[in-house]
């Protein structure tokens, strides 16, 4: 009951948005999700493309890239479209790296053969939480589009080595939030965001202190609520995709 | 039975597609819909900004304005993001216009007052006829807006003064089809695009002959097909906005 | 004695401006010209090119591009340039889409073989009609560049189906005017601009209402008066050209 | 007879190409000419703007600026758009530079008052020679400008303090020629850019030798050389504009 | 002896670089510094400007922001110019964004007032930890910044609140590695950059594995090396800059 | 005694500012130096790459271009980042062509071969001669890096035809003066940039008179002085380059 008071949406502190995912959400893409976190929604759209860039040709392995875009209605204010100002701004450049890497994390990119994937996240509404929320939806789409070449016969196995999932956790008044929402991501005093694998190893972690500073054992506790929320990700993923392997 | 043989998807030669309207999509946003005409979704959102373009200033008058973008994934092919090529094709550039031209012509833009209404129409899925399906959606996301700076007080009346719906028509194999799917588009010899109002008048007609010409007659008979379909569309917008004025 | 007053310039309601064609401009271009029609002045230079846009490629056929740009002070306020911006305006785009695509409608894509003409439209004073000016202009050029491929022995005929010629037609103060100037243009509550071929068929229609619209009645008679002046212009084709074919 | 042989138009090696000068050119430009240097063809047109560039702000001076471009198909070769491009080349921006650069030496900023003059200079046809052709055109319509402002009643007196030309010399073959066409340009092995005053005096000198070098004694042949071509230029101004003052 | 074999340059695991500083680097900046850690060479300088971005207009607050980019022969591989490509890449954009986020954690914005210090990080030459060594120069550099603005009595004292530095860590071969250089980035399976105050409290945690993933006990491991390393690194600072308050 | 009071620093009309040559800069760069001017600091380092620009291809000849650029605080007042305006000014792309053709002067480029020599000049610190110091700087480094292929058996022999170096000269109220910094620049009625080659032969002459003219007579004695400066520089040269040949 007191956590009724502590959040907003009547949540407690250790309790995740409710999670919805449409899949597909193409049926033209090789795979594609609209994932919902609450009130962020993202569409992410897989797209293979059979060749690698330069600095991988010829060495055998495939790649996987993101993309990531806010419609500009996603915001209660209207943002100004990148494609106006003519350049991605860092914000986007910076998750868009992020949900790249996280997700080449889990895949064997030798089985995956010279070919490159691109997951295009585009936030249609968003309410905190995107970057993690794209990873989650990410890696459920990526599993479609292996799935996809596998079952055309380009590859062998679906090349996933454990599922992924992410989250954001917080310091907002002192107290430790899972899943924050973009009113708690504004008032918090650290904010981080943790990739992990099912296996419960970290993959990134990225914790910020913009308002003051944290200590090492905020760090401890912030990274077991990331914990605890990731594994009921990695729960939704496997009532999704059934056992990997 | 035989324009089931016509038409891929079994519509008659002067048949709709189905038209579905969830409105409102945001809760956030001044109004907003996300319109469906068949395969064909594009999320409309209407922006208040209380200035107007400089050539406006001091004039006392409004401005309507209107943005138009794909997601990378709408089309069977991946387009590049504008975002990443760091300018607006010729095609979005074209499109913008037309929508914004389109939706002036049935508001007093003296009676909204210097304000500005920005119409983000972001296509979600791309299967012909977006350009139709923003301005019929963006017609009923404008007169939310509108409806909710009536509410604010800010205007005396809602200033529409008409019904707007667009839709597309074609020759396909010499025949005058209504509403085109991307791959009657594809194959249309003339391809048109007609803007009307409730009562009837012309607000744009863009015909176009890439292979070949149309004659009078030819343009006579297309122009036909889509008043008939435009006031289809425009009852459509009736259930859903209820008689204007 | 009427049309006097009616027209600034004197002109009658249905009355052409005066058309001056200079041919050929450059003497080292493929094919050009420097057209008048009053003091709306174009230079078109033709340059050919011996390959295709990648669409294109293998398959045999030609393509026509066009490019089209005023110079700064071509108006009578100085527009910046668009090489300073770093970006063409959406209306250079629309316009240079308009031309291309008109240019193409009466050209055998097939007999030209795999290379691209770039029809470069420079608009050095403008007085309204500047892209129907830049389409039958284009044309001439278009033909001489042709001409010039098939003297050189590269196509075995000039792949020229029918003249073509393009004019602007509108509504000013409720009377039909053909070949608006600037300021018609600007008062004009229905614009049009008609490309037709010398058979009489339709290759494009673009009536725009931006104040008020317009009536299905209006629009035949826009059309009527469209027809007539594009028939003499196509005389003027013809004693420039001789008879095709 | 034998300077015949020397300069493939029959030029002597010390003569200028004829030299026209349509004035104005625009009759809505404050100044305008369409001046030609055998077949380097300038149009040339002046614009007021009563705002100078913030570092000016308040001095109470004036500023004169130029720009500088080529229509695509000046030259033989088309050259792609700098619009198109997105940018102003390297040679682009050091030409604006010299012209406005050039033209500011022989005004009295103070007396023309807070008001900057964009001088645009554009290339319909490029045959060598193009930057100090828009010189000397730029001082007369800058001339025509000044004197529109004067007439105008914004300034007390045309504060022009002397005639200005510019013209190109170098040496080809080991010969000094006066006024450069397009393919002695290019096999000079010194090229070399004059701007002088009407009294003699220099206000630039560029002198290049990509290929090789050159000494102090050909350097000032070439100079020699340029001020007879300058003064020359000079008396055509004086035709044109009358004795300043 | 066996230290010396794990480490190419003959380095402890937990061993930092030689930290060389100079300071002032220039004798015209607010303050400015060249910190070289071995091989990797930045040099920054802050710029104050008496102003702060739109967002924080009004609100009595000042702003610390940060640059970041590479002389193009920084590296061993000539990069291109973002000046060239006409765009910040992504990676620049990332790094500029935590040095400037690094840096305000330890500043009292509110006694700064409002005015804004540019932090400009530009690397002479890259060795691994270039962002590390941007973020612990620029502290000192604004440290001086701030000194400087305080000796001219714009500001009552030097809001500092705490010393600030930053360090790399990472698993190299299984074995945690402090301040790594290029060649042990290259091959680290973890790669960590951790910002800390001078009271060992976190500001930033970046903590990154492409190839695999890693424990919570690593990421602790790392932390405390990192910790080592920072502590040095501000007992530095405090023979730079003595006791602050 | 007198020139003391002439020139702020104490120099005399005729003295250059003490040069200092760090060489080699960079130890993985293929030839490399910091030079200083008095104040005006540049680090230039080459890059070879073994292939040449379009219009060279398969010509058997070698090309030299250069990249000039300023850190955002190597002057008083900050400049703004090229690659945050996102184009290269029009003073970077004048000075980055000046360098290039200068250095290709003194190169034999058939000798080098197909490959190209990018000579990068960043200005850390700006106080006058930027260009000048640059292109004297970046002969001993381009020098060194043609030594290196040498070395490296890729081309017979050092194609160096001559040494070369550049100073800036001007007339400031009335005196000509030799190697100005940046306040003499400023107050200067002429300005000029000499490029010469160590037998006294010229390369490069761009003298500009923005306030006002100059005569022949004035143009020959700042020769005068430039000659003087350049020799002294060519000493310099050799010293550390010792003769070449």
């Amino acid at each position: 009951m007191m956590s009724f008071q502590l959040r907003k949406d009547g949540r407690k502190l250790d309790e995740l948005r409710k999670v919805e995912v449409v899949r597909p959400f193409y049926s033209h893409a090789e795979g594609s999700v609209f994932i919902k976190m609450g009130n962020t929604w993202v569409i992410v759209a897989c797209t293979v493309e059979e060749k690698v860039p330069p600095f991988l040709k010829g060495l055998g392995e495939g790649w996987i890239t993101a993309e990531y875009a806010m419609l500009p209605r996603a915001t209660p204010e209207r943002t100004v479209r990148e494609s106006v100002t003519g350049r991605l701004s860092g914000r986007s450049q910076e998750i868009k790296r992020l949900i790249g890497r996280s997700l080449r994390a889990v895949v064997d990119l030798e089985k995956l053969g010279e070919r490159t994937i691109i997951v295009d996240c585009d936030v249609v509404q968003a309410d905190g939480g995107t970057r993690t929320a794209a990873i989650t939806g990410g890696f459920i789409a990526l599993y479609d589009a292996l799935q996809f070449l596998h079952e055309q016969g380009k590859i062998e196995e679906v090349p996933i080595k454990d599922y992924l999932a992410a989250v954001s956790v917080g310091l907002v008044g002192g107290l430790p939030l899972l899943d924050l929402c973009f009113e708690e991501d504004f008032e918090a005093s650290v904010d981080m965001n943790v990739v992990m694998t099912g296996s419960g190893n970290l993959v990134e972690v990225q914790g910020t202190a913009e308002k003051g500073t944290f200590t090492r054992k905020e760090l401890n506790e912030l990274l077991d609520l990331a914990e605890k929320g990731i594994m009921e990700l990695v729960e939704v993923e496997k009532k999704i995709l059934g056992e990997i392997k």
